[in-house]
C-alpha cells in the first residue's frame, strides 16, 4: 500500500470549491437524528452554508424529502417512530435519487439498533455510511458487544493499525456499495477504490457530544452540492479536522474547556474558506 | 399608507416597562415546540426574566395550562402526539384565556404542517402568529411549495416590498383576528388597525438555528406579561433587533463567528433594559 | 444540630478521588432524560469524564442497562412512551445492581408527573432523588400545586430555612431509603444519618436552563465511579457551587450574559480537578 502526502495540486483535490459550492447553492439537508445533538447538526449545517430541516413525523416524509438535496439518517436516539419515518424517507430519497448518509450510532449496543442498521444498509443504499470503528466493526459482523455509542478505545483507528482499518474500509465500501468513513485520530474514507486517511484533529473533539454527529450532517450538506461521494466525505473530514485543531489548540491556548471548543469550531466551520483545504493533513492510501 | 420613526416619547411606544414588567412577574410560558431549537427557548426564555415549562404529553397539558400565563405553540418537529397535546393545550389555554402564541415552522412544507396550522388558526384563536414570509404565505392561501424552514429568499420582506408585506400581514391579521408578525429583514407586525416595521437586525441572526422560534417563545413571554398583544409583539421584535446587530457586529469586530455570536445574543438579551427599546427601528406605518 | 465546617482534612471528605476516578473510569451512563437539556447534559457528563448515553426506546432498555454503570431518570418531558421505558431500564438496573438517580422535574405540576414520580421511588430504589424544594415537596405529600419546574421562590433553601429543610431531607431519606439533594442557595445532602449542605454557588445558575439535569446526570457519572452514595452526591454538589460560582463571576466581570456563564460553567467542570473540592463550603450538619 503506497501512502504520500497529498499536494495541492492534486487533481483528486481539486475541492476547494465544494465548501464554496455549499455556500452558493445552501442545499436543504433532511436529517432524521437524534435529540441529544440536533440542536449542534442544525447549527453546523447553517455554519457550513446549508439549510437544515430536522422532521421525524412518518406522514409527511415523502413530501419532506421531495424539497430536500439530501438525507441524513442518524440512529442516536432511534425509536421505532423514528425508524418508521426513516423508511418512509429512504424509500423517497432512493426514489428521487437523492443521496443518503448513514451514521449507525451505538450500532452494537442494542440488536434493535444493530438490526435496523443492517437493514438501513441493505434496503437504502446510503452513498456514505460514517461510524467510529466500533460502530463499523458491529455492522460488519465482526466485533463482539459496544460500550455504547463511543468507540472502544482498544479498536481506535490509530497510526500503527492504519493500514489495517484502510483496509476493513475498503472492503465494506466494496461490499455495501457506497463510501465508508471510519472516524477516529485518523480519518479513513474509502469508496473501495480510492482511499485516504484524515489526521491532524484533535482528542479535544471526543469531548464533546456529537462531533460524529455533526460530520454526518455536514456529509448531507456536501454530498447535496458535490456528486462524487468520495470527494465530499474527505471534504468534510478534511475540513473537520482543520476546524477541531484550530478551535482546541485556541481554547487550551485561552485556558477554555470543552464548551468553548464546541464554540469555537462551530465559529471555525461558519468562517470556513474552501481554499483553506489545502492545509489539511490528507494521505493516499 | 403614512410612515414616521416613533419618537420614544410616543405615547404608543411607552414600551419600556414591558420588558421590565417581565422580569418582575417572572410568568411561566409553557411551549410544545420542536426538539432542535428548545434548548435555546427555553434558554432565551429564562434570559428574559421569565419561566419556560416544555411539556408535550396529552396527559397533562390541561394541568400544564393552568399554570402558565401564555402558551407557544411550535410545529417545528410537529408528531400527531405532539399535535394531540397543542390541541389539549391550545383548548385549555382558550377556556383559561390565556394568549396563544402559533409559530407555523414549515407551513407549506408538507400537507400534515399546513393543515395543521390552519387547524390550530382555526380553533385556538391564537393572539400572535409569527412566521417568516413563506410560511405567512403558505398559511393565506396566496403561495406555492415552501422550501423548507427557511424564508424563500426572492419572497423576503426588505426595504422595496415593504409596503406590499404590511398591507398583507394588516389583511391576515383582520381576517384571523389576531396580531400578525412576519420575520424578515424588516420585522412587520400588525393588528390589522397598527402596524409597524422594525429594522436594525443582522443577516448573521439567519445564520443560526431557531432565531424565529426564540422570537415566539419571548411572545409568549412578553403577552404574559403585557395584554396589548401589538405592543407585545413590537417590543420582542424590537429587542430581538438589537440584540442581533449587538451580537452580530461584536462576534464580528472579533473575528467570530455563528456560535459566538449566538452566545452574544443569548447574553444580551438577559442583559437588556426595558429603556434601550428607545434606540430601536421602529417605523409606525 | 451540630454545624462545622469540614476541614479538607476530614476523612469523610477524602473526596478528591471521586472526580479523578470518573475520568479514569469513564463509566457509561444512561439517561432517560428530557429533550429540552439532553444536549447540555450529555455534554456535561462528558466533560466530567465520564460516557453519556441517551436511549429511550423501551425495546433497547435492556441491553442499553447492561453497559451502563448507571442509570439517570428525569421526567422533564415526561411522556406515556419515555415512562415506559424509564420502568424497562429501572426494573434492570435494579436487577444488574446499578445505582439509579432520579430527578423529579416538575413533580407536583400534574398529576402524570407526581404519580409517576412515586411509582419510580417505589419501584426502582433510587439511590439518589435530586429535585428542588418544591419537587422534594410534591413528592413529600406535604405540598400544594407546583409552580411549573422551578421553585416556589418563598419555600427556597436559604440559610434561614436550613435546618428546617435538613431535617426534611434526612427525613425523606430515610422514609424512601436513599440519598436525598434538595437544591437551591444551599444545596442539602441526606441519606437519613449523615448531612451536610453545600453553599457558594450563584444566583446566576437558575438563570440557564438545566442546572437541575445537569446535576443530576452528573450524579449518575459520579455514582458509577463512587459507591458510597452520599460522598458522591456531596461532591458532585460541591463541584457544581465551585464551577458555577466561577463562571458566574468571570461571566459578571466580563460584562457577559447567561449564555457566556453556561459555557464557563460546562468549561469548568471539563477543566475541574478533585483537590479543588478542598475549597468547597460544605457544612456537616
Amino acid at each position: 500500500m503506497d501512502t504520500k502526502q497529498a499536494p495541492s495540486s492534486d487533481p483528486l483535490f481539486r475541492w476547494a470549491e465544494i465548501p464554496e459550492k455549499v455556500r452558493r447553492t445552501a442545499p436543504v439537508v433532511h436529517c432524521i437524528t437524534n435529540y441529544v445533538t440536533a440542536p449542534w447538526c442544525a447549527d453546523i449545517v447553517l455554519a457550513a452554508g446549508a439549510a437544515p430541516i430536522m422532521a421525524d413525523e412518518p406522514d409527511e416524509m415523502a413530501e419532506i424529502a421531495s424539497i430536500a438535496g439530501a438525507l441524513v439518517l442518524n440512529i442516536g436516539t432511534l425509536r421505532h417512530s423514528s425508524l418508521d419515518a426513516m423508511r418512509l424517507a429512504g424509500a423517497a430519497a432512493v426514489r428521487l435519487g437523492r443521496p443518503v448518509v448513514f451514521d449507525p450510532v451505538g450500532a452494537g449496543a442494542s440488536r434493535l439498533r444493530t438490526e435496523s442498521a443492517l437493514e438501513i444498509l441493505r434496503d437504502y443504499h446510503p452513498a456514505v455510511v460514517r461510524g467510529n470503528i466500533s460502530e463499523i466493526l458491529a455492522l460488519s459482523g465482526r466485533a463482539g458487544k459496544s460500550r455504547g455509542v463511543d468507540a472502544d478505545p482498544g479498536a481506535l483507528v490509530s497510526g500503527e493499525r492504519l493500514v489495517e482499518s484502510v483496509r476493513l474500509a475498503a472492503s465494506l465500501a466494496e461490499t455495501w456499495g457506497c463510501v465508508v468513513v471510519i472516524s477516529g485520530p485518523y480519518d479513513i474514507i474509502s469508496d473501495g477504490t480510492r482511499s485516504c486517511a484524515v489526521g491532524g484533529g484533535d482528542p479535544m473533539m471526543t469531548r464533546i457530544t456529537g462531533c460524529g454527529c455533526m460530520e454526518s450532517a455536514l456529509l448531507g450538506a456536501y454530498l447535496a452540492a458535490e456528486p462524487d461521494a468520495w470527494k465530499a466525505a474527505a471534504a468534510v473530514m478534511a475540513m473537520m479536522s482543520l476546524c477541531g485543531r484550530r478551535a482546541a489548540c485556541a481554547a487550551r491556548g485561552a485556558g477554555e474547556g470543552t464548551a468553548s471548543m464546541r464554540i469555537r469550531l462551530l465559529d471555525a466551520v461558519s468562517l470556513f474558506a474552501g481554499e483553506e483545504l489545502a492545509g489539511a493533513d490528507v494521505k493516499i492510501l
